[in-house]
Parts: C-alpha cells; sequence; structure tokens
C-alpha cells in the first residue's frame, strides 16, 4: 500500500508474474474493498491470490521508530507476519526502507551469529550474467570487520542462489588494491575472509575500487551501509546524466535526429540492459525470512522482477542455506586455529 | 617524468597551452638532455621555458615515505621546491599521486588551521557550467566534523576563484537529506557549516546525496576521501559501462551500424561532454601553493587543461583568498557566539 504508485501498481506487477510463472501463490495485504475490486479486475488473478484485510498504510515519510510502536494495523506489518507464522516464503514491499527493515527485523529476527543484516542490490555489470551483488546499500551506515565477514558470506550464499554463480569472487570496497592501503576495519576484514575461505564457497579478489563495482573482476562487493548507499546513487545519478546528455546530443541537429530515429531499437536494448528496474528489489539478508524491498517507484514491470528474486530464493531454499552458511563462519574472536570449516566441505 | 606517458605527453600539453595563452611562462624539470631534445623539437617553446635538471623520478609505484626521505633528486621534488621558492605559481604533475601529496605537504606546508588538505576535483554536472567540484577525492581516509568544515570553506573558495561561481551552494554527502540521518559526524559538520555561513560566501543546501553529485541542486559536494574516492571512481566506472554498453548496441545490426555513422557528431560531442581528460587535474587545496594532479594518463590534452586551471587560479591570487577563508572560519572548539565573522563582509 504505501509504494509511490499505490496498490494498482503493485496488482498489475503480481499479474505479470503470475502469468510467467504458474506455481507461485500471493497474500495480498491492505483494504480488503480496494484490493477485491484490483484483483477481480484482473483476469485469472483473484484464484491465484489471498486478501488479508489491513487498515493501515506505512507512508514514505513515517519514522520507522514509530511503525515499530504503532503499526500493528498495516499492510506492511501484516505482510511480514505472514512470512514469520510459516505462511509465506517471502514478503515483497515497495514501502518505506527503514520501516520495512526495522519491522523485519523486529519481526523476523536476526539469523544466528549475525549482527547486522545487510541489504544486497544488483547492479548492471560485464559480467556474463549481466549482473553483480553489492552490500550493504544501506541498512545500516557502519560495519566492523565482523559485519564485513558476514556481508561476503552472505553475498556469496545470495550470488549462488539468486544468481546462480557456482563460485562468486569476493571483493571489498577500498579506496586502492593494494593491501596496506584504508580504513583499519578493512584491513582486518581483509584478513578475516582470507581465513574464511571454506572449499568451494567462494573466491575471494581482495580489495577492488569503485571502478570495479560495474566490472567483470569480481561477482560480489562488500562494502559498508554508508559507503553502499553513496556509491549506489552515485552510480545511478551518473547512468542518468550520460543518458540525459545522450538524448541532448540526438535532438542537437536534423541529422542527428534522424539517426536517433534509425538507432532506436539499438538505444532500447541499451535501456533494457541498464533499466533498474529489471534490477528491481533489494534483498534484506541476514533475517529468518526472505525480505524483498522494491523501488517506491516500482511499475508493474518492477514488482514482478522483485516478485521473481523472491519466488528464485523461495525455490533454492535460500534462507536455510544462507544460516547454515553464517553459522559455519569465524568471526575475529574466535580461536583461529583453522579446523572450525573441517566439517563443512560444501558450497552452500 | 613519473606520469603513464612519460615527458613527451607533458611536453606536448605545454605546447598547446602555451599557443593558447601568451602570458604564461614554464619551468620543466627532468633529465636535462631528454627536455632540450623534446622541447626544442616544438616550434617556439625553447623561448617560454626554462628546464631544471633533474636525474630522478618518482615511479608511479613507489611509496611515498621513501620519496619523502630519499627523493631530493626526483623531477617532483624540484617542480615543488620552485613554488615554495616563489618561482613558480603553481605545479601541475602527472605522477604518484600519494608521493605528490606527502612531498607537496612537507615542502610548502599547510595553510594555517588547515588540518588535512584534500584533493578537490571536477564533476560532468547538469549545472550550467557544466562541472560541479567534489572534494575530498582521497587525499585522506579520515575526516572529522573540522576538516569537513575547512572542506566546505575550501571547496566554496575554489568554485568562486577556478570556476567563476560567485556564490557556490554547498552540500554534505549522507545517505539522506533528513537532518537526523548519517553518521555522527556529519550531524556536527552540518551545524559547523550552517554556523559558518558569511554574508555572500556561499549558500549551505545541506545534505546532499550520491545522485546529487551530477545535479543542478548543488555546486560543491563535501566528503571525507574515502567516501569521495569510492563515488568518484563509480562515476568514472558507470559512464564507462554504459558508454561501453552503446557502442555494442550500435553495432548490433546493420541498421544500428549506419545510425551510428550518422550520430557520429553527435556522439563526439557527447563524449567531448562527459570526457576526463578535459576535466583533468584535481587540485591539492589547503596548502601554501597551488599543485595540481593531472590523471597519471594524461595526454596532451589532459596536460594542457591541467596547466590551464593552475593558471586560472595564479591569476586570481588562489592561494591567498583561500588562506584569508580559512583563517576566518569558527572551529567548533571554538567560541561560538558568532561575532568573530563580522569585520569579513566580502566573499573570498
Amino acid at each position: 500500500m504505501g509504494g509511490d504508485r499505490g496498490p494498482a501498481a503493485v496488482v498489475a506487477g503480481i499479474l505479470a508474474s503470475a502469468d510467467k510463472n504458474p506455481d507461485v501463490r500471493f497474500i495480498v495485504h491492505g483494504p480488503e474493498n480496494e484490493l477485491n475490486r484490483l484483483i477481480s479486475g484482473s483476469r485469472g488473478l483473484a484464484a491465484r491470490c489471498e486478501i488479508r484485510h489491513a487498515d493501515g498504510v506505512v507512508a514514505m515519510a513515517d519514522k520507522p521508530s514509530q511503525v515499530m510502536r504503532n503499526g500493528q494495523d498495516t499492510s506492511m506489518w501484516s505482510a511480514i507476519d505472514c512470512v514469520k507464522n510459516g505462511e509465506a516464503t517471502g514478503v515483497v514491499s515497495c514501502g518505506n526502507t527503514g520501516a520495512l527493515m526495522l519491522l523485519s527485523m523486529m519481526r523476523l529476527r536476526r539469523l544466528p551469529g549475525v549482527n547486522r543484516p545487510a541489504i544486497a542490490c544488483l547492479w548492471p555489470s560485464l559480467n556474463p550474467g549481466g549482473y553483480n551483488v553489492m552490500l550493504d546499500a544501506g541498512a545500516d551506515i557502519k560495519a566492523d570487520e565482523n559485519d564485513l565477514l558476514q556481508y561476503a558470506l552472505m553475498g556469496a550464499s545470495y550470488a549462488r542462489n539468486g544468481l546462480g554463480i557456482a563460485k562468486p569472487r569476493i571483493g571489498l570496497l577500498n579506496v586502492g588494491t593494494e593491501e596496506h592501503k584504508g580504513r583499519a576495519e578493512l584491513k582486518l576484514a581483509h584478513e578475516l575472509i582470507s581465513n574464511n575461505i571454506t572449499t568451494g564457497a567462494f573466491e575471494f579478489v581482495g580489495f577492488v575500487e569503485g571502478g570495479d563495482i560495474p566490472s567483470n573482476r569480481v561477482d560480489v562487493i562488500v562494502t559498508d551501509g554508508f559507503t553502499g548507499n553513496v556509491a549506489l546513487k552515485t552510480g545511478e545519478g551518473t547512468a542518468r546524466l550520460v543518458s540525459d546528455e545522450l538524448k541532448v546530443a540526438f535532438k542537437a541537429t536534423p541529422l542527428s535526429r534522424i539517426a536517433a530515429l534509425m538507432a532506436y531499437p539499438a538505444l532500447m536494448r541499451l535501456n533494457k540492459r541498464i533499466d533498474p528496474r529489471r534490477v528491481n528489489g533489494g534483498i534484506f539478508l541476514g533475517l529468518n525470512g526472505t525480505v524483498i524491498k522494491s523501488h517506491g517507484s516500482a511499475d508493474a514491470t518492477g514488482v514482478s522482477a522483485a516478485i521473481k528474486l523472491a519466488f528464485t530464493l523461495a525455490q533454492s531454499g535460500f534462507t536455510e542455506r544462507l544460516a547454515a552458511r553464517v553459522a559455519s563462519a569465524q568471526p575475529s574472536s574466535q580461536d583461529e586455529s583453522g579446523t572450525t570449516n573441517d566439517n563443512d566441505s560444501g558450497a552452500v
């Protein structure tokens, strides 16, 4: 209910997703009358959807702490509780990110061993699959070396189960690739991640720089939520600037306008390739359940992409695999004799 | 001598710059024989250049601390000392950034009141002038609230004197625009910068996000050197990705290849607009003298752009204005009665 385009865009996304994936079913949360009207108006959708009535809506400007205290009647709360109760395998929301994270942490609880959950996002890249994973994209502004280790393990597990990359390459974001560079916690995290490479689980490429985020050097980029959020928004802003300038360039002369018409299919392919709607869905990692945050302004295409991600992860038993992976890690305070992982030979 | 393309690219840049600006003269540092050969081969250049012999070269991989101890015979040391001795108004180098910063700090010293010098870079933007200023782009990985205040003052002074913006709009980079968001030092810096707005000097727009860096909301973006470096490299990497994908899109079909030919002038205009060579020259702010760091891989166009920036700043008496501006600031440890700036009515 709390997305910028309201429930109509969500129901349109559900319809698009239902058409493509016959195995997925939906529990939809919000005012019963409104949802009934939208869903019964969409061919064949009523049979695939169950409506859960919720009067309240979490607005974009609501403070997360207030939602946590007084938000029991909201559609967001109701949707998260469906995962908590085992009725749903994952929740998808276009609403207030801070409130969604805080409610998810409170209702679903963190996985054993996870200190700070993280938001992982997909980034268009030169990799064969077309996307890299970056985390934390902004769940928490701080991360110490143990948090960064957990992000590495969670990111690797997500890349395997969500993107099908057998042995993800993990990189730690820094201002240079030399081992002596950067903040103290990054040097410690470098050592910790190196010590936690178990056979076949992931590869550690060491420090990477901002320019490597869209590259083919790495599959998963690990950073704190402050840096990750700035990087994500800077990347989006830069792509928008280049695309705006391209439009200006194509409008400059009569010849360039004709060229633009002829290049239209090529430009549409490019647009599709870097379209943020298709990589829609930041995923919250480190909770007992799958929570997908769709862009607030997501349309049907965006909502459908977020649903597909939730569905893919549910089918792979992602939450259970992730929990096992995090539980097997050696934090820095433990004995580092290197034997803890001996009984953990397979990748999860 | 230490740039990726060696002294030939530098001399070519000097030639391009000398042709355009009859008032600029050059002191060129490096092996006398080699420089003599390059300069005497360029029409009319010998009369504008003085050669200072230096045997040693700072390599890109050299550790700054070692250059500081043993680099007395290098061209970099010789060039910086020319500014220190008052023989040159500014130094331009394509060499090792870390060594250039450390040598500059040691030989030129920091301006009174400056704790951490910063590197300011230009960023293509939607602003009328076409560029925003961002600092620190990576001189230091840390910055507390007083450093961020100094960056704001230095960035504003640079925008006025280097870019001709009468009243620059300053923004503080954060993960959201609400005042309660972000790290503790950012909240303190927000307050400090607000308290230091003197009549006509600059406007403070408050917190900005990564997406605002290339926008028309702001002229100067203030951040710590870790975040700034990641943002800069992420922006460059994203622009490169989009440009690579554009080339792929234009090669996809016979029709798109024809369109690409027709669109060639438009694409060249775009390329020129976002060409990193034309915004070449990170400037070191907070030192007794102007030091411009050109890209290591700069060609003649890049070197010439960096020289032009040094020349513009020298003509405006930038270093003296910057020193006056920083000296007038109120750090957080001082009495905040708000009267210190009463006698400082003009913008510098």
